[in-house]
């Protein structure tokens, strides 16, 4: 029987650690998780290896391993490294490409997750085809992966995508890079929160989310209240569209793609999040884009996205040599 | 004698057109302008012809032809169409790239004023060898062209580029595209204006400019009123600079350019505009990209400057034909 040739998809999170072999059609043969740790960098890695080795038992003698795709906080594409990661315990800089590349002697690319999510949706999910469209995660921050004429904008320096980072008011939220007003401290899991709390301090309306501590509260607490009717909760959804869709707005202007991604955490609240951030980014929009651009959710689903994101990262790699 | 390849330049202003004849190295070998004039594409299409001829007449024997490029605003690339031109009395939607090439019979591309200079720049100018790159144009409004992995970002509908129309203040100055408070409203030779009326109206400082009326002030004065010290007219350039550099901060995180490039009528202050923009720029920047980004005036000077862009658009679509 001929052999599958997989790639070993790595989505390096803050807590848990994803792993998939995935084939060239985006199936996922075997996957599983480790825990990304309080330890070291080393520590981490051995452990990394060890459960890949027992993912790949039951499917090891149909398969063919070619290549390795890791998506990571502060990923580097053109260095392989991480860097400076904010959520994890490591050293500065981590060659991690360099090291997985000499465990497993077939080649590597790392890059951070919301590019890898990118190149997810343009191999396996809903950017299939398209050639200027970006993605917008929206977990514990705010990622962004932009491609530009069919390929990823990494930059200059391989750190080009931190839509997170655009300043909404530079007076405003404090942001854990160390400045004020990022749009991450308004749209994500974390700035909704914030959001939800600063209504309560302004408005003297009740709220379900009155009886929740500012540590209890998340995303999914949030998307329930609105559900159920909830003032507060849908203003703070309301909030957030606008301040998305503004944005959203600019990146129109200037680089008008075809669609725009949202994918993570936040976006289980669908039609609530959907309906503001598209009605605020056809408002705020210059006339010649108004009505050209998708808002679409992602269509990586089930739980080995990321997984899929960063095996598609490889496999882009490795068809772009033919 | 071997005929010299040339592409025809030709760059469609407001009131005038320029055209020019372009050596594969970025050198004119003559050149002309005619008026744009205040009558219809296709009297101007008869008057730029026989400009071109009169214009090839001294080196008709030593040249061929081998294409033509055209920077015009509102230009499409893909469609080579000029749509709904702000300052041109022409039809909504006029097939330039159908009729010039139907003309002249050899290869013809057309694409916005700035998307040409980011292509001179990166041909003939101070962008060669860089992959990830922008231009700036600072005349009468904002114009910029990005490139992205090599390649100028046209986005998905070809009019990609309008950093002009970026929201600095949803409820500030009224905009030429039915918007409010877009960046080029503040950051323009008539956005600078704008702001010199706002300085005197908000302060009591005397200034030189106090006796100049708003139709007669211009990026000059203003320039030359800053150089001899006027308070108001250095705070103009100081708020220009703010503003300017607040956004390039934000494309830095989004798109991580190794170079910014500016052009055009205001940046004849030189140092006036440049240190203020390179400051804030530089301040209101996410750390990781800090110190990274080179501020520099166009690499294109004298006369024919967007000739030279218009003709780098076709040569580097000549070239990538290779």
């Amino acid at each position: 029987m001929a052999l599958t040739e997989v790639a070993l998809g790595i989505d390096i999170g803050g807590t848990n650690t994803k792993i998939g072999f995935v084939d060239r059609n985006g199936v996922s043969l075997a996957d599983s998780s480790v825990p990304t740790g309080e330890d070291d960098v080393d520590s981490f890695l051995n452990r990394l290896y060890k459960a890949v080795d027992r993912t790949m038992l039951p499917i090891r003698d149909r398969v063919k391993l070619v290549g390795v795709g890791i998506g990571a906080p502060n990923g580097n594409y053109y260095k392989g490294t991480v860097e400076y990661p904010p959520n994890l315990p490591w050293r500065d800089v981590s060659p991690v490409v360099q090291w997985v590349e000499g465990h497993y002697k077939v080649p590597t690319k790392l890059t951070n997750d919301a590019n890898a999510a990118a190149l997810g949706e343009m191999k396996f999910g809903v950017a299939k085809g398209m050639k200027n469209f970006l993605v917008v995660t929206l977990g514990t921050g705010l990622g962004s992966g932009f491609v530009v004429n069919g390929k990823l904008a990494y930059g200059h320096d391989g750190f080009a995508g931190e839509l997170g980072h655009v300043t909404v008011n530079p007076q405003g939220r404090m942001c854990g890079c160390g400045r004020k007003g990022c749009l991450e401290t308004y749209v994500s899991a974390t700035g909704i929160r914030r959001t939800v709390y600063k209504l309560l301090a302004d408005h003297a309306e009740d709220s379900e989310m009155r009886r929740i501590s500012f540590d209890d509260l998340d995303a999914s607490n949030i998307t329930e209240a609105a559900l159920r009717g909830d003032k507060i909760a849908i203003e703070a959804f309301e909030y957030t569209g606008r301040i998305l869709g503004m944005k959203l707005a600019d990146i129109m202007a200037l680089l008008s793609p075809e669609a725009i991604i949202l994918f993570g955490g936040l976006t289980k609240a669908k039609e609530i999040l959907f309906e503001p951030v598209y009605r605020h980014m056809e408002n705020q929009m210059m006339p010649i884009f108004k009505g050209k651009v998708k808002l679409m959710a992602s269509g990586l689903v089930g739980t080995n996205t990321a997984v899929l994101g960063a095996a598609a990262l490889i496999w882009h790699e490795l068809e772009m040599q033919f």
